[in-house]
C-alpha cells in the first residue's frame, strides 16, 4: 500500500485517528498506555540494508519507493493523548499527520503498541482497584506473549497500579521496583524446606519472604518459617518477615497462618498470595475474610486472559491536498463501525469542583464557545443535548512530533502513574466500578455531529 | 535465588523439566513450538556492563556472583523435543541440566518463549483444520500482544499450519510467504472506490485482491471489483484476481459476491473473508455453505484469545553432587500438580502400521524392554496396564546443547510446518477434533511409577 501511495498519490497528505470501540471487560474505561515506545518506535524508524535487499528479492516494489525507505525522512506530525489518562470509545488517543506513504506505514506498530499496553494498564488498574490499598506485585513474564509483552506488560502494569515486577529488565528499563520471592525450586534443592528456609537466612536475612506450600502449609511450612523469625529476632532483625502461599484454598490457609504467625509473636510478618489471581478472585477471597496483605499476579494480569484483546485500530479521518483538507468516512452496516471524519480535538470537560463530567470532540478547525450545544455521541443516551456552561475545557491531547521532530518529553513511568491514579479519581466513580459500570458521557460538537450525518446522507459510491 | 544457589550451594547441578498440565481450549494436542527462539536465547545469553551496573546498585546480590554474571559461561546440557511435534500434559518438553546458578536463571525465558509459541501454534492447528484445505492468512500483529507476540506469533502460527503471514519481518527472518492486501485507508484516499481500485490495478496489475466492503460490498464493492477484472482481461491479464470481504454476514455475502463473479466470467477470481475469525466461526460459515477460497485471520489467533494461555513449569526433578543423582519432588493436595520426579526420557509408541499408540516417559537410567508393562499416567483411564509387545520406540527429545555447546541444527520453520503435519496424522483422528477430543494415552514405565508413590507416600516434612 506503501509503494502505491508512494507512486498514485505522492503529494497528498494523511490524516490517521488511532481508537478503539470497545472496553474489555465491559469495563467503564481504559487506562491509555503505550505512548513512550510509540516515541521510541518513530524516532527510530529506519529500514537497513538487509530489509531493502529483502523487499526488493520480493519484486513488487518501485526501485524508487524502496530508496525512499532505504533514506526514510520521517515527516509527520503526531499528537497523543498522555499516558495514563483514562480514555473511552471512538476517542482519538493518537492523531498522525503525513505522506499517506508515511502515515499508512505506521499503522501495524502502532496499533500493536497502544492495544498491547492499553490493555494490560486497564486490566491491572481493575486488579489494584479492588485490592484496594494492598500491594500488587506483577509476576506474569513466563506466562507472557512473547519477552516484549513481559517487559512492556510489566510496564503497562505498573502504570495501572502495580507496585513493580518481578521482571528486571523491565524494572531497569523503566525506573520499577524489582520486587520477588523464592520460588519452589529452592526449596526442592535442599534436603529439607527448614534447610532451605535457614540457608535463605543467611543469605536475605533482611528479606525473608518465604514460600511455604512446597510440602503443606500449616504442617510445614509455617512451623518452619516461624523458627527462621524466630531466630532472625534472636539476632535482632524484625524487618521484611512473610511468607507466600502459592497454592490451596486462599481465605482458609491465610486466616490460618495469619493465627500461628500472631500467636507466635510475629503480628508484623506479611501473608503474600499468589497462583492464578484476578480481580474476581482478590474480591471474592477479601469479602471471604482472607487476611493479605499483598498480592503476587501472574498470567491473568499479563496476558488480560478474561479478555486478551483491545481492538484498536488506526482509520483514515481526512485527506488534504494544496492546503485544503477534504473529510473522509468508512460506512458500515453497523454505526458503532462507521468512523468519525475530519481532523478532530478532544477535550475533558470539568466542573466548578474540578470533577470531570464528560469528553468533548470537535474539529480542529472550529472554535468551542461556553454557549456551545454538545451532543452525546452514544445514540442509546436519551438526555442528548447539552449547554457547555461553565465548564472547563482540558485538552487531553499533546503534540508529540512536528514534522518529525519530536517535541515532547515522555514523564518517568512512576510519574505516569500517579498522573493516571489522580485523573481516574476526577471520573464519576459510577464509571469505575467492575461490572455494570455507567457509560461516561462523550460529547460532540454541533459542526462534528453534523459533518457526520450529511456524509453519511451524501454519501454516494 | 541465583545468588542464593551460587553461594550456598554452589558444586550442586540440578536438572529442571518443562511442561504443561492443561492443554488450551480443552483440545487433544498442543503443537511444541519455541525451540528456534530458545537455542537463540542461550546462544547469545550474557550480561552486559550496565546490567551488571544495575543489578550492583540493587544491594542485594554478592560480588562474587556479580562478577560470574559479568563473565557468564553458560555450562548446560540441555534436551528438548523436536519443534512441531505434538506434544501432551505432563510430558518433559525440555530438559535442562546444569549449576542450580544457571538452570534456574533460565526458567523465566523458557517458559515465556515456548509458552507462546506452542499457545499460537496450537491455536493454528485448530483453525487450519477446520479449513479444510484453504489457506488460512496471518493477520494479527496489530492486535498481539507487543511487536515479539507479533513476530514469533506469526512464526508459530504458520509452524501450526498457516500459509503465510502479513508479518513481513517475520517473513524475512523465517523465510515465510509475506501475505496480504489493502486496508480501507487506500480507498478512501481516493475520490472514490472505482478510482482507488483502478490505482491498484496499475501499481498491482498481477496480484489484484480487491477489498470490496468499504462503502457496500454487493452494491459498490463487487460490480467495482468485476469493472476492474473485465480491463485486466482486456490486457490480457487473468491471474491472481480476487476480492476480500472484511464485514457483514460471511455467509450470504460470499455466496452472492460468488454468483455476481461466475456471472461476470471471473469464476477463477477468488474470496477472502477476514473479520474476527476464529476457527467456530470458520466451521459454521462452511456448514452453511459460504463461497470461500481463503481466510485472513487476526486477532483471535494471535492472541489465542479463547484461552490465552499455555500455563507451562519449569521444575525442578532432580539434584546431583559428587555423580550420585537424587530425585526430587513437590507435593500438593492435587495429584495433577504433585511434579514427577526424576531425570527422564520420552518416547513415541508406534504400532505395524506406523501409528502412534501413545508416549512413555521412563527414567533415563532404566533399560525399557520389550516385555516391559506400562502403566497409564491418567487416574482416570480404567485400562490401567499395557505390555509393549513389539510397539516400536521413538525417542521424542533430542540434545541440542551440550555442556553449553550448541550441537543440534534447528530445521527451517517451513521444513518444521511440514513436519508437524506428518507427526500428527500419525495420532489417533480421536485426538484432533476440536471439541472432546479423546484423551491420547501417555505411559510411565513401573520404575518411574514406583518412584514417585514411593516418594510421596515416604514424604516426611
Amino acid at each position: 500500500m506503501a509503494n502505491g501511495f508512494f507512486r498514485e498519490q505522492p503529494e497528498k497528505i494523511g490524516y490517521f485517528d488511532l481508537y478503539f470501540r470497545k472496553i474489555p471487560d465491559k469495563g467503564g474505561l481504559v487506562v491509555y498506555a503505550g505512548l513512550a515506545q510509540v516515541i521510541k518506535y518513530l524516532n527510530e524508524l529506519h529500514f537497513s540494508n538487509s530489509d531493502i535487499e529483502y523487499l526488493k528479492d520480493l519484486n513488487i516494489f518501485d526501485d524508487a519507493f524502496l530508496k525512499y525507505l532505504g533514506n526514510f525522512d520521517f515527516k509527520c506530525d503526531v499528537w497523543s493523548v498522555e499516558e495514563g489518562t483514562p480514555v473511552f470509545p471512538n476517542e482519538p488517543l493518537v492523531t498522525v499527520r503525513g505522506p499517506l506513504a508515511q502515515v499508512q506505514l505506521l499503522e501495524t506498530m502502532l496499533l500493536n503498541i497502544v492495544n498491547h499496553e492499553s490493555l494490560i494498564a486497564t486490566k491491572a488498574r481493575r486488579i489494584c482497584m479492588v485490592a484496594r490499598n494492598r500491594p500488587v506485585m506483577e509476576f506474569g513474564s513466563r506466562r507472557a506473549q512473547g519477552a516484549d509483552a513481559a517487559t512492556y506488560g510489566a510496564r503497562a502494569a505498573v502504570i495501572g497500579g502495580c507496585s513493580g515486577t518481578a521482571n528486571v529488565l523491565s524494572a531497569k528499563l523503566f525506573g520499577l521496583k524489582p520486587l520477588g520471592t523464592m520460588a519452589h525450586s529452592w526449596i526442592q534443592s535442599f534436603p529439607s524446606e527448614r534447610a532451605a528456609f535457614e540457608a535463605w537466612m543467611k543469605v536475605y536475612p533482611h528479606n525473608c519472604l518465604l514460600l511455604v506450600d512446597t510440602y503443606d502449609v500449616l504442617k510445614s511450612g509455617v512451623p518452619n518459617a516461624i523458627r527462621i523469625f524466630k531466630k532472625l529476632k534472636e539476632m535482632g532483625i524484625n524487618d521484611h518477615l512473610g511468607i507466600r502461599i502459592d497454592s490451596g484454598d486462599i481465605t482458609v490457609l491465610t486466616q490460618k497462618a495469619r493465627n500461628m504467625l500472631d500467636k507466635a509473636g510475629f503480628k508484623n510478618a506479611t501473608i503474600t498470595v499468589s497462583n492464578a489471581l484476578d480481580e474476581d478472585v482478590i474480591q471474592n477471597v477479601l469479602e471471604e475474610g482472607a487476611s493479605i496483605d499483598s498480592f503476587g499476579v501472574g498470567e491473568k494480569l499479563i496476558t488480560a486472559s478474561s479478555d486478551p484483546v483491545l481492538s484498536g485500530v488506526y482509520k483514515l479521518v481526512a485527506t488534504q491536498e494544496k492546503g485544503v483538507v477534504t473529510p473522509k468516512i468508512k460506512l458500515s452496516n453497523t454505526v458503532e463501525k462507521t468512523t468519525i471524519p475530519g481532523f478532530k480535538r478532544l477535550y475533558r470537560l470539568y466542573d466548578e469542583e474540578k470533577r470531570a463530567r464528560g469528553d468533548l470532540m470537535c474539529l480542529d478547525s472550529e472554535a468551542v464557545k461556553e454557549s456551545s450545544n454538545i451532543y452525546n455521541s452514544d445514540p442509546n443516551k436519551t438526555q442528548h443535548v447539552k449547554q457547555l456552561h461553565s465548564w472547563q475545557l482540558k485538552p487531553l491531547q499533546v503534540q508529540v512530533f512536528k514534522e518529525g521532530k519530536l517535541i515532547y518529553q515522555a514523564p518517568e513511568t512512576m510519574e505516569i502513574q500517579t498522573f493516571s491514579k489522580k485523573a481516574i479519581a476526577e471520573l464519576p466513580t459510577s464509571c469505575l466500578r467492575l461490572k455494570n459500570p455507567d457509560i461516561y458521557d462523550v460529547y460532540w460538537t454541533s459542526q462534528l455531529k453534523d459533518l457526520r450525518l450529511k456524509m453519511i446522507e451524501e454519501f454516494s459510491y
